[in-house]
């Protein structure tokens, strides 16, 4: 059964509105904003990842769909697989690193010893509040909305390449696929102002997609516009394959949000003032599904928009 | 590393009271009771125990610990690795059969695909609402306190080494290891009442020494009032050993509490309410450690209490 699958068959037994019915990576409960995300060795981390890199990434991951919705986290409570000494203390450091920086509390959790051999899983529930105006949905967006996109996209796409050695190293796209920052500040300060907000961890046009079909609109996203970092462009030439490269690449944790196109002054001065970039990539209107222009020519959409689970 | 000694670890970072030290099963925050438990395949479960069987240890396993602190479940979150079609489809029948028996809704949560051939795992994390009073931990209890246990103890035990094929089966002990009942509606009635309270997961013997060490007391158990059910003693005989086997086996997630002996008639009247068995088995002293006495008798403990990760 594929993920997608296994989820429709849950959704028939989470009927509580809390779930939003298990669409939105997050469930709203009286104020609060929960989340549980897994990693598993071999899948969403390589084997000779740093433990401490695991430790930070599973938090990361987690506090991203916080951040999607506005919320302020507060704590966590952690599933973990028992492995060797030095591997568990070294994690241990590296969680309390990645709750330090996020400002979160471990409220509790559980650990386990897998069979020799087996790889291993790690769990994380985060726990955070839900902004004044309630957690937004990736369901809202309106035609006529402008998206936006936080950061960088394609980084940790490019640095996992560089960690499996298939490209020559550079620190931004290493430490973009190794400390994945959730914009945990940014998402609190910009959720008056969108109409959904979700995070990119799959690939900006795979979560676009969802985004878009969730709303019943059409998303019209100028590959163009989708913003590379200097470190990318420097070992990728600007052309529509490292674009659609970079737009299909997983673990970004950037922000993907709708708004009215009158509330682009006001997203500006908020990234302004948070240092933190926020790029318009396109639009929503009235359809069905991704069109994907460069420099205003169509683009047909590659087979695979991202990981699928 | 050993489960204990990882939790040592985690307990340094884990510094905020919420977390009460990593040492209660919970966490408590703003009128909140959070618990998170994993189950791992060849572990907690047999490869060949249902699906049915095992979504309802999930839920009821992390629920005893919501039960044993007098909280009222609310919601849960799921981390789910994929298996094939038929056992995820099952899996869910029986998450969902379990979350209407106690009540409590599915908010959300995560599934993984492992790689082929490793063990499953899945972690829950339950919500409840504390009680009026606070959860209790189980560092509460008093010297002169009259220690109690809900049901019967060694059902499970006797259950799993039937499902073994080691012994003849019979239906109650066989639903104790497949179906086991958190004591929701005993906890939070007897919650006013206590002292201390944790659900007997891993041996009663070894979850009384550590309610015995995290109380500084010494715990006096009575072997011969520890509450055995006719179903064991159908295929044992009543001698020290059989109750040395049910007092060290592990999976009852019965209620063990302390009180003030003054409070036997109203534990008494709310058992006898709510239909539950409710056993006065020793009382907490001055001192440390266990005392293990069987009709006056001093037993020497055995070597191993219970179950230890």
């Amino acid at each position: 059964m594929s993920e997608a699958d296994f989820i429709i068959r849950l959704r028939g037994i989470a009927t509580d509105p809390a779930a939003r019915g298990l669409a939105d990576d997050v469930a709203e409960w009286e104020g609060l904003v929960l989340t549980h995300d897994m990693i598993v060795e071999g899948i969403h981390f390589l084997p000779d990842d740093t433990p401490q890199d695991v430790a930070w990434k599973l938090v990361a991951v987690n506090l991203s769909d916080l951040a999607a919705k506005g919320a302020a986290p507060v704590g966590v409570l952690v599933g973990y697989s028992l492995g060797d000494d030095e591997w568990d203390a070294a994690f241990v450091e590296g969680l309390d690193l990645a709750m330090r920086r996020f400002g979160v509390i471990l409220l509790g959790g559980d650990t386990v010893r897998v069979p020799a051999g087996a790889p291993r899983s790690f769990g994380l529930t985060a726990i955070g509040r839900a902004p004044p105006g309630g957690a937004p949905s990736r369901s809202g967006v309106r035609p006529g909305d402008q998206l936006w996109v936080t950061g960088s996209i394609g980084n940790a796409g490019l640095g996992l390449a560089m960690r499996l050695g298939q490209e020559e190293a550079n620190e931004t796209c290493l430490a973009a696929y190794r400390r994945p920052q959730p914009q945990l500040t940014f998402g609190q300060a910009v959720v008056p102002h969108v109409h959904a907000m979700m995070d990119v961890s799959d690939g900006l046009l795979i979560d676009a997609q969802r985004m878009a079909d969730a709303s019943g609109c059409e998303f019209v996203l100028m590959l163009e516009a989708v913003p590379l970092s200097a470190a990318l462009l420097a070992v990728r030439p600007d052309v529509v394959d490292t674009r659609l490269a970079a737009a299909t690449a997983g673990d970004d944790y950037q922000l993907l949000f709708a708004a009215d196109p009158g509330a682009a002054g006001a997203i500006r001065d908020i990234a302004a003032g948070l240092n933190v970039l926020a790029t318009p990539i396109g639009h929503a209107g009235v359809g069905a599904g991704i069109v994907l222009t460069h420099r205003a020519q169509r683009i047909v959409l590659p087979e695979r928009l991202g990981f699928t689970h």
